[in-house]
C-alpha cells in the first residue's frame, strides 16, 4: 500500500453552502452530481451530503454532532497570513475556536470551524518546511 | 490562500495502538511527542490522542462518537488490489463497513473504518487519473 491520500470528502448538510464558504476562502472547485471537487496539490477535498457520504460508506450511525475527531490543517508561510486567513474564515461565516497565537511546537497558529463544523488549524511552523508548491516534509526527528 | 492541506490529524484513544494498525498497512512514520507523523505525498497524515487534539482545537465538545462526517480515501490502480488492501486492513482489525463492490461512478471500492471509528475508502477509479507519484488529478468535467 503507497503512503497515499487522494481524496479527503468533507460530509455537509448543504452542498451548495459549504461551497460557496470555501469560495470565500479562495478555493475554486468543479461540481458534478451535486458534490463538489476541490484540487488540493495531488489530493481532491471533497465537499458531498452527510447523509449521502454515510450511506455510501455504509456507515449508519451518522447522527453524531460535535467534534469530528479529525482536523485538517493548512500550512503558510508567515504568521501575518495566518491571521488573515483566520479573519477571511471568520468573516465568510466560520466559528472561531482558537484565536491565533504561540503553539507549544514554536509555530503560530488558530483554529475555526466550517459550517458544518469541520476543524481547520490555520499554521505557520517553521519547522516543517513548505515547499514551492505547497507540499510539507516532515523533517527527521532522529536529527532534531 | 493556496489549494493546499498540509496534515490530515486524526484523534485516537491509544496512539500506539494507531500506529501498529498504519504499520499493518505498510505505513511508516515518525513519532515524537506522542505524536506519529506519517508522510504521504506532499502532506502528513498525524496520529494524536483525541483528547489532546480536541484540547488543542479549543473544541470543547469532543465525546461524539458514530460517523465523523470526514472519509479519506486511499486510490489504487486496480480492483485487485481494492481487495488486497480490505484484507489486509480487516487482518489488522479494521471493521470492513462495505465489501469491495462496483460504485455508482464506474469504479470498484470497498470501506472500512479504523481501530478509532475514522472512516477509509479503498478504490479504483478509472475516471480520476493516478500519476506515477500517487497523486490525482480531479478531470475537468465539463469536457467529460
Amino acid at each position: 500500500m503507497e503512503q497515499q491520500i487522494s481524496l479527503i470528502t468533507l460530509g455537509v448538510a448543504d452542498v451548495q453552502r459549504a461551497r460557496a464558504f470555501y469560495q470565500r476562502l479562495g478555493w475554486e472547485g468543479q461540481e458534478t452530481d451535486e458534490t463538489v471537487f476541490i484540487q488540493t496539490g495531488g489530493i481532491a477535498l471533497v465537499l458531498w451530503g452527510r447523509d449521502k457520504l454515510a450511506l455510501d460508506c455504509g456507515v449508519t450511525d451518522y447522527q453524531a454532532t460535535g467534534f469530528s475527531g479529525v482536523v485538517l490543517a493548512h500550512n503558510v508561510r508567515s504568521e501575518a497570513e495566518v491571521d488573515d486567513v483566520i479573519a477571511t474564515a471568520e468573516g465568510a461565516g466560520a466559528t472561531v475556536t482558537r484565536r491565533p497565537a504561540k503553539t507549544f511546537y514554536g509555530g503560530y497558529a488558530g483554529f475555526f470551524t466550517d459550517l458544518d463544523g469541520h476543524v481547520w488549524e490555520i499554521a505557520h511552523n517553521p519547522g516543517f518546511p513548505l515547499a514551492d508548491d505547497g507540499s510539507i516534509s516532515i523533517p527527521e526527528f532522529s536529527k532534531a
